[in-house]
């Protein structure tokens, strides 16, 4: 399974409703493909202007790492050098906080990534999740 | 008038459509706003892997300069030092081909741009128009 | 509201006055737009080399992330390796130190930034502090 | 003689008002140190993004190579791809078209470099002329 524009389409419009419901700060949504390359982005009204490149290098430095970026923060607390290094290492493709979630088929391999950027980290992941969901639904529907 | 993600939305809708109806190759589009931050933006299926970066580079540049890059790229045929050297000072932010279509608003305001790559210089620029028609047919509606 | 070149200059001529009255070390002070673009800048005889880049990455950070940047290196304090990765995925768009302040309009809509650098942070903010002030106060006048 | 922001603003200025007489499109102009470093830069109302960019690199340019852009541009043209190279070597600190123009002392040793853009290279740099004018007006004076 290879994630395509329609399926972008059906996560970024998922976690764009999702983020409305639970009435987050305005968010940036990306979502990336297996490779790294943006295929869908949006900017919500008035989130402000590093939401672009922090959702980037939050899907980007999960499938950097191959680990959301929950699991990547919570080890880039106990060896900030190193990760801090990666994220220069890599010209700033890494943002060490939760909102990078993995795409994954249904074999568990790997096909794209989703960054969210603009609320607390938990806000940003959870409707990163919803998004996730909602590609789910759609393929098991 | 300020461009939002709703407008930004119709702008990409249309451009990708057109682009069906006329069989472009796969395309990325994006839209950028007055400050060149990215607001929306899509990759098709089958789009080459630099088609993102061309595209933003043509809506920038649009914005950067102040001009369609269909100008652009005439006066860089002139003068392709200098606009070489205005690629490298800005960090890669213009490219020299059609594609990059400035958005007025009412008074001739810049309000953004659009940005597409993927198929001939002029088939880009025709889906970028038929983005910005949207958007006109959407106000006047 | 937006911000032109005239308010900019007002702007940055009272916090200049501002600096000079309360004896400030030698300082660089830059306005940008909403979109993070330079308007005016000045660096005062004296200062250090690095004056531009930091004021600048104060004012592009405060608009970046949405926040003052009292209150962004407050929240790094609480969680560096974040804002870290942040600074280095802008491409060292963000100075984790207050002065780098936002300007809004009469409606509370961000128009623009200030940042200034070169004496201590608390001494930094009062001299943009004293640049809004003139703008408010010229607005009302 | 150490260029010092007093006269860089009266060059600034001056530059700032030829362009209005001369009724130039809307300018950005910078002022760099004998290091290359900002002194003073203002961007008129509707001036283009890039602007800021394109001065800075005509006068860091000229300060880099050692002699006005004018000279350089025709340099360029009849070895394009060592300027380039020299563009790219620089991470983008040279603009190759005139409107970057050296700034000396009675001597005639470098203590700085004014650029600008944003009409045609004949009116960017006869505006960086003028402002250079009153910077020997007023030390003559």
């Amino acid at each position: 399974m290879i994630l395509n524009l329609a399926a972008a389409h059906i996560i970024l419009t998922a976690a764009l409703a999702d983020a409305r419901e639970r009435e987050a700060k305005p968010l940036g949504i990306i979502v990336l493909d297996a490779g790294g390359h943006p295929l869908a982005f949006a900017r919500e009204d008035g989130a402000s202007l590093f939401r672009f490149d922090i959702a980037r290098a939050k899907a980007m430095g999960a499938l950097g790492m191959g680990a959301d970026t929950r699991e990547i923060a919570v080890r880039a607390a106990g060896n900030p050098a190193f990760f801090t290094s990666v994220a220069i290492a890599t010209g700033g493709q890494l943002a060490l906080s939760p909102g990078g979630v993995l795409l994954r088929d249904e074999a568990g391999a790997i096909i794209g990534a989703i960054g969210v950027s603009g609320d607390t980290p938990d806000q940003d992941e959870a409707c990163a999740m919803a998004g996730i969901a909602a590609l789910s639904h759609g393929a098991e529907a």
